[in-house]
């Protein structure tokens, strides 16, 4: 990963319990807001972003200089208004765009590196909530994610049922399926193979684990793209070459395609930290964290005294299959909650959340109405 | 890999033409039969191996000391009866139980390693066709393969449609999708990534590209199993213990069988080998080879002129799912060639045609009569 730029930070200022037991002080979270905080503060709207995003979800990149990851979906006007709600998005920890993570100088001076403790979900939301904390914004008038953002809101649902007046997942689980931790580990094994992670002490060097990370990212990014998506984008055609080269370059687009985004990838990201949100995301099963029955997570969004939620999936999403949603809601009909559930149709698999999807315009605005 | 036991090879008396161009000579084919060959030399069976597969099909692997990847479906009494056909089963060239391929030594006296022609499917069945002509069989019964074997199987069919009177493919294709080439660029990227690999000039190095090649067979053996079967041999169940270790090791059963997948494949498979096949079934375009329209491939079997087909899918198989094999059945139904087609229930995803499937032993069985 490049130099890490400037980020808007701000220090919990109390430690923050793990999961795992022990507790992380001084905890920095980065982040971003867009458009006007009510006097009441009644119109904040937390967006939680997925295993690679960042808080930048309406405004340029500043490693990349791409547009904001949501700008589609974000903004005056858009579906998520900024005229009309204040927007807080904030890096996770354990990521690596300025809030605490692997990366990050423990104690004794140096970086933490593998020595970080090893996260979860709920960790993650311990830290978006010890943010609002600092904000003063006791309830959220929406808490939204998709893919590991989903998680995020179902797990501040779940955890602290008071903060969110709604709550919407799109193109998420509640738990981690066998399928999705084994890509995750393919990812895994592929970063700790690379020579240059030496057990994740790399930081300040010249080498870094980016073929590793690189192999890692291209294998995760097949699971983001439906079948049908890659025919369409890319079938069998060939990149710049009229016959095939009898050779290891990459002869078709979707080689070359996959190397490109393996390889963009380690100029934004660091491996550690790719290897602990991964297996945050693994570790997730919210049913589990409430002794094993998921409408029990909802407890506290029986009729009337709770959230509302709306539960959106695509009908080409093979990393979190409708069925996952379909689990989601039939938990939150047991636990008496208000919620509204749809499949959409795309054609771009998992990623379609953040693509140019018009019905799910619609139904953001709709509920954020 | 290994050091390499005996093999039982056979040298072709011609050279071998390729597609890229080349010619290949002093081709050695290794290869296994069972059951005795008629007189009339009416009764053999030519059985095609997957990407990982070899000879071994009905007996010891003498590597690993597993039994024959085939023998619930090979042997005497089996669907595939050794009473009463002559099984042939030979390793594909490029491959690394004792045909010729990168392992192999050039003129030079040194391995081949990434000077070894690139192959394509076709190629490899020459060289079987070459290893029938030397055995003096100008008809096969049967030939009869399985995932890259199917693909055998059909362009042998295509391109030499006298030697053979019945097809037997399984959950195969006749192209590669964008998606099946995706999964083999992570692979061969995982192998290549691999400071061990050195540009393939590892033979009689210490250090072997086992790292990388361990990877490529993890992300490879995602794609061989269903979602549905991987959550019912492993769900999210720990492994050798009673709670998450909040840490990098292999918590999850799923991690740690895909773990020990990977190593063990190293002991038996070259990093080369697993490069040069993979291209070979990623360039595989069956209509493309015959002036793009696949009906075109089999005009050789018109009605009452040519093979009998039989084209068995598996409905959980997502590597190469059912539509694949329509498609084949579609382009021979347009070629006025005999064929039938079941997909067959099985949960065991692409790997169904290997496990117990009790339909495809009668299928078979009944093909065969």
């Amino acid at each position: 990963m490049a130099t890490a730029p400037a980020f808007n930070t701000l220090q919990l200022s109390r430690p923050l319990p793990l999961d795992c037991g022990q507790e992380l002080a001084g905890v920095e979270i980065a982040f971003e807001t867009y458009g006007e905080l009510a006097a009441d503060k009644s119109n904040a709207i937390l967006i939680c972003h997925a295993l690679t995003g960042d808080q930048y979800v309406a405004s340029e990149h500043p490693v990349t200089g791409k547009p904001g990851w949501w700008e589609r979906t974000v903004g005056p006007g858009k579906p998520i208004d900024t005229d009309r709600f204040h927007v807080i998005c904030a890096n996770v920890i354990g990521s690596c765009m300025g809030s605490t993570g692997p990366a990050s100088i423990a104690d004794d001076g140096a970086p933490y590196a593998m020595r970080f403790p090893v996260l979860t979900i709920r960790d993650m939301v311990r830290g978006l909530v010890g943010l609002l904390d600092e904000l003063g914004i006791d309830q959220l008038h929406t808490v939204v994610g998709g893919s590991m953002g989903g998680m995020q809101a179902l797990s501040l649902a779940a955890n602290f049922p008071e903060r969110a007046a709604r709550v919407l997942a799109i193109a998420t689980t509640a738990r981690h399926s066998a399928q999705n931790i084994a890509f995750h580990e393919v990812g895994r094994q592929a970063i700790m193979a690379d020579p240059n992670w030496r057990g994740g002490n790399y930081y300040g060097d010249e080498k870094t684990p980016d073929a590793g990370l690189s192999v890692a990212r291209m294998a995760a990014h097949i699971t983001y793209l439906s079948e049908a998506g890659l025919t369409d984008k890319f079938g069998r055609r060939l990149q710049d070459r009229d016959a095939k080269s009898f050779g290891f370059d990459a002869d078709f687009q979707v080689e070359s395609y996959l190397r490109y985004q393996g390889s963009g990838f380690t100029q934004r990201f660091d491996a550690n930290s790719y290897l602990y949100i991964t297996r945050a995301m693994d570790y997730f099963d919210l049913a589990e964290e409430h002794g094993g029955k998921l409408a029990d997570a909802f407890a506290g969004h029986g009729r009337d005294s709770g959230a509302r939620f709306c539960v959106i999936s695509f009908d080409t999403d093979w990393l979190y299959p409708t069925a996952e949603s379909r689990h989601i809601v039939h938990a939150l009909n047991a636990a008496g909650a208000p919620v509204s559930f749809v499949e959409l149709s795309a054609p771009y698999g998992h990623d379609s959340f953040l693509l140019d999807v018009p019905a799910l315009d619609r139904v953001i605005e709709g509920f954020l109405r």
